[in-house]
């Protein structure tokens, strides 16, 4: 009598949280310092000093102002210095106006989702992919399809990607820079998805809305520039999250921007508050909203996860793994060295390396390693992926 | 294309938030002392202290575990701290395991709805009551059913409510101390609701949930007595938020419980998980869930409440209107001296004087009259509602 998909949904915990609870488990049967836990993505650099200070000085303000009710869509000061801020880095021209504070990025995408959608309506995502997705889009009655993963490059395959759009096709959810593969799409790869849906949306006759996943946004590495998609797209919400870029993900802020330049964009604007209504969401955290604003140009501290990043990468290529260079993000998309992913990540687990085997993510045949840990553990995990290796080329013989 | 449900819910603004922008408009006119604005529900009573130093505490943790995700029901160490004070406080025997924090409790409405409901259930609420309930029971595909004020006592009217009842009734939503009369369900009001519906349940042969709706249950006045709805009746929600036993509306913090003694308990939490999911949360936010934590015992300051309730009940019955004088809450029901509570809400704004007129409340013929304002707002006003009076008995006459 209770509502079974919901209970289906309560009842199977994740991969990855399952993995994360052995590992505790594990963890006090060997030693802290003896499992070798890459399976979440927990920030595992603090928040920037900043965030200290600013909630700091917010407490000086009178109590029952600071944490009183903001508008639904935020508080309107927060808006308009976050509209700045963005304008500032990526030449747009986006007032307070333009923003919809969210309870973080979950809650970004799935208002946007409900906002738009009808029973029927399908959505298309590019593999690897955020498992989570497949849950917002079935909540609101649509159904989310599955674009194969180009492994090359882990870039658009545009060829499977013509075959997925119909009339039916509602919108696009795209995750760059990657989790799992931790790929920035190029300019290039941006420019030629918007000319596909700017030709479709015209045979088609109506909207196809471009949702933009960006919670790893500011985690790039050397440079590398992640295009800013609505500069590229009229009709993309973008999805922001402060949970990676300053290290908060369980405050849960973020925000949801709807472009002047998106079709009947005020009539989206208002149905983004009001599936935010009807979801039971009233107002962002209001003491985050105020931290965020205050630290919008506060940069990303990132020399940890970079670290990490070239000693992981090097460590494991020379014992033989093969994978992309991430470009951002804090995961390791590596090839598994025998067919099935999951075999290997059980194998990996006698050796108490954690690792997510990728079927989860819609491109079996990989495993995810999160190198938000500490670098020792990086350091101290390479003579077990060694010993992995050697088992697995053993067995092959 | 878009959802114009959606849409509609976020296009047309509430009652309440029309009254309340054109109030800060007309402020900019008159001068903020002139308007005498009774229309919103936001405590004017700043947090305690105790809420400030336990933030102060909490700061001087490691920044990436303090602001790091907790599990998606809630942090177990602060699931279990409020279990012992509700245990405390009631005689239950809760543990963490019946806790799901949420994020305030809008969200916990909507999670409990949402985990329970099949479409084309059944919602039957009591009016006067929250006007979102509607929107989160539609937002589910269920129905809500009103039942008529008792405008005697404000407690149930059984003899409609057993009309109302069917084998389609999922669950009963309560809300006491009440939103918008101020009045409390008396043990013997909730004890005859338990009657029938265990009645009903064994008559339908399925389980049907009380959704009971508490964020006022600390606001109450002369040591009046909530009684605790799970010592009642087995299938009940408890739907908690500390935005005004804490004055943290905007900082969006509540629980959900689910009693051991509820019928599949284990399955109905998983449900809940599954809906919170769903959803599109992750967890409530952290840092206010360590605070709700440290502050589970701190007695909420309700003297200024207390001293409005009275100088407003007080000034408003000497004037010639009615009301049941409230016992909890901070809203005062005033019986419209007009017939068209619109009508009269209209003439009041013309003499500065914002009430909000009863029809979304499900009980017409009245006005709400906020009082968590400033005491000097109050006794400012008497003159203007004196005026307003005299105005209606004069075209009476």
């Amino acid at each position: 009598m209770i509502n079974e998909v919901m209970y289906g949904l309560g009842s199977k915990s994740s991969v990855i949280r399952e993995l994360f609870s052995y590992g505790l488990e594990r963890k006090k049967v060997v030693g802290a310092d003896k499992v070798y836990d890459f399976s979440l993505g927990n920030p595992s650099i603090p928040a920037p000093y900043q965030v200290k200070d600013a909630i700091a000085k917010l407490l000086e303000e009178p109590a029952e102002v600071l944490h009183g009710y903001s508008p639904a869509s935020g508080d309107p000061g927060v808006k308009e210095t976050l509209a700045q801020s963005v304008n500032r880095r990526f030449g747009t021209h986006f007032t307070g106006a333009n923003f919809y504070m969210t309870v973080g990025a979950a809650a970004s995408l799935s208002i946007c989702i409900n906002a738009v959608t009808n029973p029927g309506d399908e959505f298309i995502t590019f593999a690897p992919f955020f498992p989570e997705y497949t849950v917002w889009v079935e909540n609101a009655k649509a159904k989310l399809l599955i674009n194969p993963a180009d492994t090359e490059s882990f870039q658009i395959d545009f060829d499977a990607f013509e075959g997925l759009l119909s009339p039916m096709t509602k919108g696009i959810i795209i995750n760059s820079p990657n989790n799992p593969s931790g790929v920035v799409y190029s300019a290039e790869t941006i420019q030629k998805l918007a000319d596909v849906l700017r030709r479709k949306e015209k045979e088609y006759g109506h909207a196809i809305y471009l949702i933009a996943d960006e919670p790893y946004r500011e985690i790039v590495y050397e440079g590398v520039e992640v295009p800013y998609v609505p500069n590229y797209y009229e009709n993309t919400f973008v999805c922001y999250s402060y949970s990676k870029s300053l290290s908060l993900p369980g405050e849960r802020i973020g925000y949801i921007i709807v472009p002047d330049e998106m079709e009947d964009s005020k009539r989206v604007m208002a149905a983004v508050n009001g599936a935010g209504r009807a979801l039971g969401f009233v107002c962002a955290p209001v003491l985050f909203q105020r931290v965020a604003a205050m630290c919008a140009d506060v940069p990303s501290d990132i020399a940890a996860y970079a670290r990490n990043r070239d000693l992981l990468y090097n460590g494991l290529t020379e014992l033989g793994y093969e994978c992309v260079r991430p470009q951002g993000a804090f995961y390791l998309f590596v090839k598994s060295p025998e067919p099935d992913a999951n075999a290997f990540s059980e194998r990996a687990k006698k050796h108490d390396v954690l690792v997510v085997p990728s079927d989860s993510f819609g491109c079996p045949g990989y495993v995810r390693i999160s190198y938000c840990v500490a670098e020792k553990t990086i350091v101290d995990s390479m003579p077990a992926f060694k010993a992995i290796m050697e088992e697995v080329k053993a067995e092959q013989k």
